[in-house]
């Protein structure tokens, strides 16, 4: 019989929403999540013969996200941490595991005691991963859109047998920044996440905005740079940008010209652009990154 | 042979991506649309004989779309006229239509002069239908995700053999807001539709934030009589409300209390409450809302 | 003040997600469906001052759902038949509602008893509109993907200043079929509801194949006489159906010929065909359309 | 300055959607494909400066695809292969890439000669890294949705405080499966890739219905060595197959029983059951399954 051998797993309880109300006073707050826990280490026997002695129930896992929220939540981050201490600390079993969540924004309507509605418009994310020892936390966002209507421009690239693209020194950027930073390992304990989350997104709105564009390549290492410059804690940048094309629409047959007034926003294909950059001398972690998708 | 009618049919092209950008100086502006264009008329030909000399071709009303747009486009509103008076004007056998257009809303990032991303949590709906020389134009949005974290309860609602919801005079009160307005016909032509959005948006969360709720019913109806009060150019009024349930954890069995503290936001099924206000002795316009999904 | 009047309104809760399996043998069966009731009547109290005196809570009619699957269920229709005699039979004040049901399909695996995979590409679609002591009952589907790679074409449409399209006498034809039909009143009572279902689905498909197409709404027209013809329960079957736009892709930069060989399949705009066909002299029941969204 | 390295990175165009019609004779064929390729090589200039002397434009990487679907297309993979040896062999700086590919399955309605529909409800995979020189292949389909109305139950496992979870020898058992394996590198030329996808979906569809499953981890396992004992061809295959709930409804509240006739299927959380199998002594490619979501 051919021989085959279990490797990589992990399994636990995907996306589960909490939501937490700090109500100490008539002025509330709120924080919104979607947590998902899974467990890595000694579960071989679960697959090989179906002995659930050391399967921490994915039942389990979605009560203690519930439980660990009666306790004030710091940040994402925080939160994930402390499941990790707690299903590493008390199963001898679990080595390790993967702990995500999402985040999503909301504000005050006016300066409202307790009404709010939904405002960011991208998803604050934070993956932690524990493997042998070893942490990896990696923070993000995705789905926040941006455009700049002029200062970008394509030219000098190759032209084989199959390039058709004419260059163009004034065309609309636009992209959905999807992008995952990972802290320095010994700058974790007693980080303030949201404050680091908020100025690293603001690192990357304001620099999108700066200069010419002559690819977003060069954009995106701008991005990068900016982000390693002013945030010591963060070792590693990655983003995953699509290049959201804005056609300039063929209004000659209508006799009316467009000097980059009438734009066609195209849905498929589009330019995809990967990159990951990493703080000079920085240890690196690449098995942390395995199943963040769409990130080379 | 049975006889078959022809009855109710309109034809055209959806969801057109079109953005525009203002550069007359160099602080651009942008719009930001989705539109779709349906004719109605005498198409009988193109079904029953497959005779298309009637039939305006899907790509031309694409054309015409974005032709259009080479001249400014003032509001989402304005431009669907525009479509309407052009397509029912130079064709003869066009004797209405209905075109719809969806608007994504762009800030600057600072105050950049022609960076932006895309910060509105809802999509701006417009929609205009003309049939038989009467024209309904019908505003609204769409998923604005509204929370009140108190002030909200349940009881006194009956209870039979199947009842076993607890009463409650404390509870997260969350929903995606989508509303729909008709504007009084006579109060189309010069209208400010971006400033009149604007407000009725503002009435609707203001509102939503005041007093006790007794049931997304009352608030409905607050809202629905916030903005016809103090909108005299709205006659009609829909709101298709998911009660977006807010479970409180049950702790318990941790030997945890739970003071409105940690919840389950549950996805389905959901209470889901739609409701039409009408101002007093205003025209009714019923065959314009058809095809208008989740709204009664 | 300004006076505000309720008009149509109805609520209840939305997509219950109910499997019943029938497990009386060893060979067991199942039932997937996605049910949503909502009610109508005299609800004025709730939403005027907050009464829920009227108000089945959602959580009591999901109740209902679930315990009254406990009996067998013979098709999507019945349930929803039965649901409504329930509602408005128990409730003095309610008069009528809405009541819906999406169907997934499932078949064996193999042929075993017990396993099965999710096999229908199409969702099948029931909706029973009581009102005032008349039912419509609706059924349908939707998501079912049909391509013809010949025998379509589009050609003698009018040609004005914004048209650019060039006629052709061989395209692709591809359409996601959204369908809905109502039955005749009287033949409701003890109709096989799933024969009828897949002997329409079946004469939708089959027709499609047959002959050449002049245009989408010659092809919609000729499966809608085919459906009306062979089911004499059918009163009115509407169609919405994008035109899939598969693009002849332009290889001739590149000196290779396209001879109807490669496509390029875009995403938006597209085509959009709905159209209302009725068996003569059948009455109408418009009301009951509203809020299924995309059909006119 | 901090000084910055970019690692990792690769870029191109995304979900080309490109359909493929045979036409040699009356009895037409198609092949339904979404295709994305990038590249990787010295694009340093690129970021760093923004000289594009390397970038070959993605609108290149696109007219590419389209152009080489002129001729036949045996399998997604064979396609992958050929771009891949296209883009590596016609510019020297480009040392490999990502090339991958969705296929959408269609059948013949009835047995028409050219008209079909989309028939299967799993998404077809393809991934073809190319890196250093060596060639990782990669498998796999996602959407099969399958489920056992019985021999399924999930005891033994550990209690702890947070515990809750009741034992059942008889559950039901649903997931979607989400597979990808990886073909041993000298077996990729020649092999029938179309072939060995419809024996390995059917090996992982029999074995799912076979035994008593005491936990999904189990019935992973019993899929995977199935699929390696039977398929000399394949190293290395991965699961990621949420345990989708369905929950015995409790209908005792209204005096009935329920002997696992009514389910609730619940949406969130689920569990998410992740793990990779190997077959014994045959290389790893670790590198190749990064980007590639919820894998681990």
């Amino acid at each position: 019989m051919t021989e085959i051998r279990l490797t990589a797993n992990q399994y636990g309880k995907a996306e589960n929403r909490v939501v937490r109300v700090t109500r100490d006073t008539d002025r509330h707050d709120l924080v919104d999540l979607n947590v998902t826990s899974q467990l890595r280490g000694d579960f071989d026997a679960a697959f090989l013969e179906g002995d659930n002695a050391h399967v921490v129930a994915t039942d389990t896992q979605k009560n203690t996200i519930f439980a660990f929220a009666r306790e004030p939540i710091s940040s994402p981050e925080q939160f994930l941490v402390k499941l990790a201490d707690h299903f590493t600390g008390e199963f001898a079993w679990v080595s390790g595991g993967r702990w995500a969540a999402e985040e999503f924004g909301w504000s005050r309507i006016g300066d409202h005691d307790h009404s709010f509605y939904r405002s960011s418009p991208e998803t604050r994310t934070a993956v932690l991963v524990r493997d042998g020892g070893t942490d990896a936390l990696i923070s993000g966002f995705s789905g926040l859109t941006v455009m700049k209507t002029t200062q970008s421009g394509f030219v000098g690239y190759p032209r084989d047998r199959y390039t058709t693209l004419p260059e163009t020194e004034d065309r609309i950027l636009a992209t959905d920044v999807s992008t995952r930073w990972r802290y320095r390992a010994d700058a974790v304990d007693g980080l303030d996440f949201d404050a680091t989350y908020d100025s690293i997104k603001a690192t990357i709105m304001t620099t999108f905005t700066q200069g010419y564009s002559k690819a977003l390549q060069q954009t995106l290492h701008a991005m990068a740079a900016a982000v390693i410059e002013a945030h010591d804690v963060v070792d590693e940048i990655k983003f995953s940008c699509p290049n959201k094309h804005h056609f300039l629409s063929d209004l000659s047959p209508f006799e009316l010209d467009n000097p980059g007034v009438v734009f066609y926003a195209a849905d498929r294909p589009y330019g995809l652009i990967e990159a990951t950059f990493q703080r000079e001398g920085a240890p690196t972690a690449d098995a942390a990154w395995v199943g963040i998708a769409g990130f080379c």
